[in-house]
């Protein structure tokens, strides 16, 4: 998968994106649900959120992807998840996982365990703390954000990790980080845009999944649009960190996402393809 | 109602609610709570947000109006809101129902169901494919938002739903759409404010009903209040759409509703009085 | 305590804070949960919010304060907060308490009253209404905002509260109003920066509480950074209240708070050594 493909495919892909308006069933966190649901209608998705087990089967007929967060996740949560990811698999839709600070805990850890032995997502995204922690390599976690121990490690070992993880659950894997490594376990694209500003408010790692959901609902490609969604979100921090402040960087994400297109993932993006 | 009394009435209400500070009980979803408390705040009110059946009893009686909203409604919230709902009734303070995305799910319509059968609400705020479905109408519903098919059914038949409903269950029903319509069941009054901005952000529809929650809670008429809450929002659509952009969009909401009085509705206010 | 004491000192904590990065727990309430991650963010430390019982112990040994939040508790939350509490105490990390809406309800009273015989706080934070529920000295609540008939008997009558409870409890105690007082049953500070708006907007105690985690975490003195991230939010929001509307207020306070130094503290900060 080249740039130009990349550009090409993925330009078409936002635009297909904003007249489908496939809608993303969430069980997620409460923490950053709002923004999560405002940067899925942004890039022109429609949100849907629910939990109730007993609505899981109906939630799941009307959905196009699901997005799993564990973000705060409990025990109750955990087993409805395990219902609606049966449910998309049997339906063959696509099921993101975001193992929000897996590995901070051992419950965390064992949710994510429990969620890989009864389903197959189709992207695994996270930062390299996670995503190790989720394959069961040692990592140093410091609460949901990412180790600095572990960034350290450089981008060839965080490559590694993610194509291991990829083979080993069959799926596409993002790792967020300085560079942002997308691979399906062989193909590796990594995206170098991005600024410090996206770790300094809560929920971009969040939004960016929900990202990928969106566009994995309408494409058969989930590293194409794990690329797409990582490299928009990318681009969206770097345009909005020139806006001074955090709340205004917040509010300004949100307004680059709404009207993104084509041309401004072909303008900005700055794909790395291995 | 003609339109100089809605005018002169519902500025007097919107200066009112700013003296009274009523206190809006909510008991909601987990995706737009924050934007709920926040328009109540900006409109005059007091928000209080409690579930915990232990202390309904006692928030209750604090309280100046009751929100029910189903977004993110579970067996144990929908317990919580029938003995909120009977304590209200007692109390003789309004109700005001968001059925939001009945139809969903069977679950979802089966939870309105219970509701509508131990209380009588108020106000009941959706859009018509909620409506519809609140009446058992068949529709065709597509996640939380409105469906298209629906809304090409066309205005008439949309009042002609609006109206039975507020017939059968003796309230005042309010339809958001391209022209919102509210109705006692007798009268009909549509608010033509409004901006498909407010379509792209989450919470606009919940907002509403917390707005017409916070006027419900000083007023004598729940259809006047409903129109007046209503146009408000529509107003602030409209005039926040100017802003470029969904997140500078949704913050303009707040700083337009804060200010929000008698003479913006009359200035901007575009009312079908039927 | 002097002035040029707490400026000096204040000064160290907020650049101390941005270095170390303290991991703050939150057991908080799901309406301004987001808000309180952010500002934790803005301020230099690293938010976590993890309600499961069967994670905290875990979650306990990674935090470097612990934050409990009434604003929306229920029994499950409550048993879960008395498990981190009891953890939080014996590693000797500080427990900071805002009993959101104590004498608001029977339930509320109570659950302050079961957490505090089984833990001693660090800090409690509260509006007046609040603090003296948390006394059990008599009130009149209204609603979770502060009550006009409390404010009214005046500084020296909200002082004495104060101390007796800070004496009562063995903790510092940081009561918000026109002035914000702060003690530790000997020593009071008022804080007399603010602005109307932070009560116009939802979220500013809560946010208010989880500062004063961020600080207490890695400070020695929790009477200290009580009064320096009580001065912070006061500053925040005069300097955000020359902004136009409550919608940008919110997202200015995040601006400033995320530059928020030293020199601002001092610039700005109208404290009142008593």
């Amino acid at each position: 998968m080249d740039k130009q493909y990349i550009y090409k495919e993925g330009s078409a892909l936002l635009q297909k994106v904003r007249e489908c308006k496939p809608i993303v069933h969430h069980m997620t966190n409460y923490v950053t649900v709002n923004d999560c649901a405002n940067i899925v209608l942004a890039l022109g998705g429609s949100p849907i959120m629910a939990d109730e087990k007993k609505e899981l089967h109906d939630i799941g007929k009307l959905s196009n992807a699901l997005v799993l967060n564990i973000g705060t996740i409990n025990d109750s949560l955990l087993e409805g998840m395990k219902i609606a990811a049966v449910n998309a698999s049997e339906r063959k839709i696509p099921i993101i996982l975001d193992p929000v600070g897996a590995g901070a805990s051992t419950y965390r850890t064992a949710a994510v365990d429990q969620l890989l032995s009864s389903i197959n997502p189709t992207v695994i995204r996270g930062n390299l703390s996670e995503i190790k922690s989720v394959a069961h390599l040692s990592s140093h976690t410091s609460g949901v954000d990412s180790s600095p121990v572990d960034e350290a490690q450089g981008i060839s070992h965080a490559i590694e990790v993610a194509k291991q993880v990829a083979q080993d659950l069959n799926c596409v894997v993002a790792v967020s980080g300085k560079s942002d490594i997308i691979t399906d376990g062989k193909q590796v694209v990594l995206v170098e845009n991005g600024d410090v500003m996206l770790t300094r408010i809560t929920g971009t790692g969040c939004m960016s999944t929900s990202m990928i959901a969106t566009l994995c609902a309408i494409s058969s490609s989930p590293f194409l649009a794990s690329i797409v969604a990582t490299a928009a979100m990318g681009i969206a921090g770097e345009r909005a960190s020139e806006k001074r402040g955090m709340g205004t960087f917040h509010s300004e994400l949100f307004n680059i996402i709404g009207s993104f297109d084509g041309k401004e993932l072909e303008k900005w993006g700055a794909l790395n393809v291995r």
